[in-house]
């Protein structure tokens, strides 16, 4: 049986994230915390796994929260660029406590069933429209925090996805215009409480998804130009050093742009929304037996 | 064949929230717009139906927003307490714009099938736990604000609720302890477009529930103190003048306490959390035959 540790299942994210990113000049858009800073700040993660250059400390003048760099668009994205251009002085990881790359957006949006080979898997058609629902935002944490399993479910799953990040505000937009209004990408994880999805809370998703920790972001907020092709991107997950998820996001059967048509029929996207794109196969709850994450 | 106007169905919620409200010294919270006034203010409502008293103008140190007001708990409430013992000017009701008494909260949290005569008018159990799902903040919109019918909906419907307003943050809230959390109560509707409900999105309610403008707020957020009994208040809902719900918030199957203690398990509420604890019968849907909004 595999027992899963939360910090080591978190770790599994950067592996996860280490695909989509390219070696050096990827503009890797952080929010961070120091010993010496007060509160949180914006930085620039120097490539995967290396030191924050922080932001706010080249251009006093920049907001403090990405939501509000991202409001600004262009006029914040090009001092960032010029800041990933200059030789700064780098803050070692060590130092720095990475938060969620977005906290506090208006919406956290999900796609059920979004992998064809995660439909196989169930043995269910894929989906003619895309399956929408939701995570509250405070159920948003740092890509090193602990998921706290909850005494309330018993089955506590795993599903790492590509999360996109808006940047650009709209409604009804078209899927054609749709990256224009995403400012990059980001590594998730629908963090699911089985037991709440299919059997309690009038089978509405809501509750099994949202408890608090159960959205682990992060920790970069990779820009768009910085990803050659969102839709070719290797995605994994690893649970105490085991791969339990391993595919590419062409495997998505609702591209990124297609999401942001459909869902914008029914709502106005702000900066700063996220977009969690779907999981692909490899689940706990459709092992044999169900494998479920256990403290420790 | 009942015609449903956008802006009349709306005046129904004041009508609806004409019950709770005590004649005079209640504190009535509003978020307003006026022409010499730049952008978003707090205010006091003087009586319902009234004009408006700018607590901004009374104390320029208290923040404009509902949310941030609230943050600061018993310090700004006390000086609104201030503001509606003096004698203060009046912003004429018709000089000013009422904006929803909470904008962009972290959730809005909405109870299903929560009224006894809702259950048996829809001939299904009363449920043994509260079923929750959300709309996204982007919904929110004024009290006076049209209700947009979408073209993606043939089936759009009514449903008048009281609202509870959170004012303290907290986790497993004990349902003892649940009124502490509370900052008041608004009237809320809970716009549901039915085919989108029992039809489409997997079943799933929360593209049905979430279309931009979908969730009309106030014009008052009346606090707690204001409210001798929450769970004994005639609420109603007209459409083009017609009663079409009429029930007291005595039939809720779970009341505030219970939900807030409920919906903490799962989520830590925030200042400017709200809830919408479900609606009375009288829905649309359930008419022989059934009716829905139109544009006109």
């Amino acid at each position: 049986m595999l027992v899963s540790g939360r910090r080591r299942l978190l770790t599994a994210l950067l592996q996860a994230q280490k695909w989509p990113i390219q070696p050096s000049r990827d503009m890797r858009l952080v929010q961070f915390q120091a010993p010496h800073l007060v509160g949180p700040h914006l930085g620039l993660e120097t490539g995967n796994g290396g030191g924050v250059i922080n932001l706010n400390a080249f251009d006093p003048t920049l907001p403090k929260t990405m939501i509000q760099f991202l409001e600004q668009g262009e006029v914040t994205l090009s001092v960032a660029r010029r800041a990933l251009a200059a030789q700064l002085p780098v803050l070692p990881r060590s130092e720095v406590t990475f938060l969620a790359p977005v906290t506090r957006p208006d919406k956290v949006v999900c796609v059920g069933m979004n992998y064809v080979d995660h439909c196989k898997e169930q043995n269910v058609p894929v989906p003619k429209e895309p399956i929408i629902f939701s995570k509250f935002a405070s159920s948003i944490v740092g890509p090193y925090d602990e998921v706290v399993l909850p005494p309330e479910s018993q089955e506590v799953d795993w599903e790492v996805e590509l999360a996109v990040v808006i940047g650009k505000k709209g409604k009804h937009i078209k899927a054609t215009d749709a990256m224009a209004h995403v400012a990059g990408f980001t590594v998730a994880h629908d963090v699911s409480a089985r037991d709440w999805l299919t059997r309690r809370n009038g089978k509405q998703w809501l509750l099994g998804k949202t408890f608090d920790t159960f959205c682990p972001l992060g920790p970069a907020l990779v820009t768009k130009d910085s990803v050659a092709d969102p839709h070719n991107l290797k995605i994994c997950c690893r649970v105490n050093g085991e791969v339990v998820q391993s595919s590419n996001t062409k495997q998505m059967v609702f591209k990124t742009e297609e999401l942001i048509a459909w869902v914008s029929q029914f709502v106005t996207f702000y900066p700063g929304d996220v977009i969690l794109t779907g999981t692909p196969p490899g689940v706990g709850v459709f092992r044999k037996p169900p494998v479920f994450l256990k403290v420790g």
